[in-house]
């Protein structure tokens, strides 16, 4: 439990904030402070700990080495976004990863996991990836989850601690209770580099996002690796937004690309360079041809709510982004005939879509 | 003639600096001031105009509907460096497109062209690119220049007077004097940018950057626009400072790249997008392994000159640029069998050395 003076001070010194959400009022810690992950929310004096970020290495036997000194597990890496699900005074909540109630994963949790198990274990926090087309954050999702959303869960905290349970005790736990995990592609010593990099060959082919390596005992190290694959696939989701992102989101891409084959040149198959060129050329190119007609870049999102009331929070929390970056413009919500609420909304780039219009008729620039 | 206190003036104002090259002392203008574009050079009193940006469209039609109202010239586009040779007292001067006088260029300048022009025509300043292998400044040249460098006059312009001669006249000009001078490839008018786009195609094929359209009559409006071959060969010579150039050098030439594709379907050829590929992962994938090595990135360059003070006074401009950025160090100067003296010398990348470094040895980031 927090000391009771923390969530003051962090507030005082500015890395906390209140929030509210339907009725419930809590802290998320904007920073890091005092122990606590940037992330953290505190709740009637008790905390959920904030989700820390995993290093990624790009030379994966160099990584090992610098960084792992007991034997690990691989676990893999899914393309989604990261919450935690806990239950609060018998409501079901999950928080994203900076500490916001995501009222899209609060409102289909019971249809992502059995909730039995916050009966059972009423200060478990599950942390999970929400991945799948139906996703209202992100544009990729990983092949193999074809509509909607999925859930996997790939560590679990308790409220309070900020430390993971170990991978085989919360494995058995999952299993107990059902829980969708995260695949498990076993336990690694520090010299096994080589078969590391065949599982990430495997991964690869089946264009899997990478993997999370999680150390034994109690450093409980941990470092994230990517494949091939996925660099491409993440540029070509992106590659219509290309002047409304960080640029390091094209070139940090193109380094971990080039470290990856640099180590493994088994990974550099006959059509990668061609793969490559047309993740950043078709995006873009299709979006300069559609907005002759449209005028603008935008992305198309349509996600599933269990509640009405749902959709229109998670509505709202789209209207209160600032309007000068990326925007959000609702097209519609609709009841399906299965009875979900189906919020359609685009996301609209404005940097790009004003510089092509500029463009297309013809504007001068002197670059 | 500039008004005597104009240079006064524009020191006041910090918008010139007083230089020195071997006993001549200038002042150049480092912003535009008072009607004179920046990089003009006063030399005792007169002036030598700088060279004004030309603006690019990336949409031919509409650029030319939007820019012209004159039938135009187009003229083939050098990738090299721009310079502007004069004679002043007798002694014939290269000024870099900043104002500087460029050394290396000045030495070289009894290769490049007859200067007799200057006994004829005293008051002229012949604006050239200078392109080839043998550059000291770029990584890329023009695929028709296999050794060396070669000078190629795209403008002409006289002592004290802010304007270009008119294309016609420049060529009788030159022609009458012999002078280099850029590939010509017709006159055009405003609706013809279907002609334009054919031209253009060719000249891809070939591997030449671009155009520099050139409108007759008084308004003397100009605009360049370059092919897909150049956008290419552009991110291949600096893949491997990815992260050294602003990162707008790439993302600005996709948008180029993919406003040609939407205009221009012909362009797009088959190898595009795996040309494009490997443009933006073998450079930084040899650098990689090279690293291992030699534990940094480096442009290696190989000047020669005729004369062996102007070569050190040009490495002597290169240590004088600051260390923090892009750095240069002198391998070797030494007379070869012809009599010249060949410079050696690398361009080091600090930035992608150190995380290059620091990710073969397994360094973790936080991204």
């Amino acid at each position: 439990m927090p000391e009771a003076s923390l969530v003051e001070d962090a507030l005082a010194r500015n890395k906390a904030r209140h929030e509210h959400y339907a009725g419930l009022d809590y802290v998320r810690l904007t920073d890091g402070f005092s122990g606590w992950p940037r992330g953290t929310v505190f709740l009637d004096g008790r905390a959920v700990p904030g989700y820390p970020s995993i290093g990624r290495v790009l030379n994966l036997e160099q990584g090992l080495a610098q960084h792992f000194r007991a034997p690990f597990h691989a676990e893999e890496k899914i393309d989604g976004f990261n919450v935690r699900l806990v239950r609060h005074r018998g409501q079901d909540l999950a928080f994203s990863r900076g500490g916001f109630v995501c009222p899209f994963t609060t409102d289909r949790l019971p249809d992502l996991i059995d909730p039995a198990v916050f009966q059972a274990e009423p200060d478990l926090v599950l942390c999970a990836e929400v991945a799948g087309p139906g996703n209202p954050y992100l544009e990729g999702h990983p092949p193999e989850i074809h509509e909607d959303v999925a859930l996997l869960v790939f560590d679990l905290m308790r409220w309070d601690h900020a430390e993971f349970m170990a991978v085989e005790e919360r494995r058995a736990l999952l299993q107990e209770h059902g829980l969708p995990e995260v695949p498990y592609h076993g336990r690694f010593t520090v010299d096994q580099a080589g078969a590391l990099r065949e599982l990430i060959a495997g991964l690869d082919a089946r264009g899997v996002e990478g993997v999370v390596l999680k150390e034994e005992g109690d450093r409980r190290k941990r470092a994230k690796y990517v494949t091939p694959a996925s660099v491409v696939q993440d540029l070509g989701a992106m590659g219509d937004a290309l002047l409304d992102l960080p640029p390091e989101y094209f070139t940090n891409r193109l380094m971990r690309l080039v470290l990856i084959l640099e180590e493994s040149p088994e990974l550099d198959r006959e059509t990668l360079r061609a793969e490559l060129g047309a993740a950043l050329i078709d995006p873009l190119l299709n979006a300069a041809r559609e907005h002759r007609e449209t005028h603008k870049v935008a992305h198309h999102f349509c996600s599933r709510f269990r509640h009405r009331a749902n959709a229109e929070r998670f509505a709202e929390h789209l209207r209160r982004v600032p309007q000068s970056q990326i925007h959000t413009t609702v097209r519609s919500l609709e009841q399906a005939a299965d009875g979900y609420w189906e919020l359609r909304f685009d996301r609209v780039f404005p940097r790009i879509s004003g510089l092509l219009g500029n463009f297309l008729s013809g504007g001068q620039v002197y670059d």
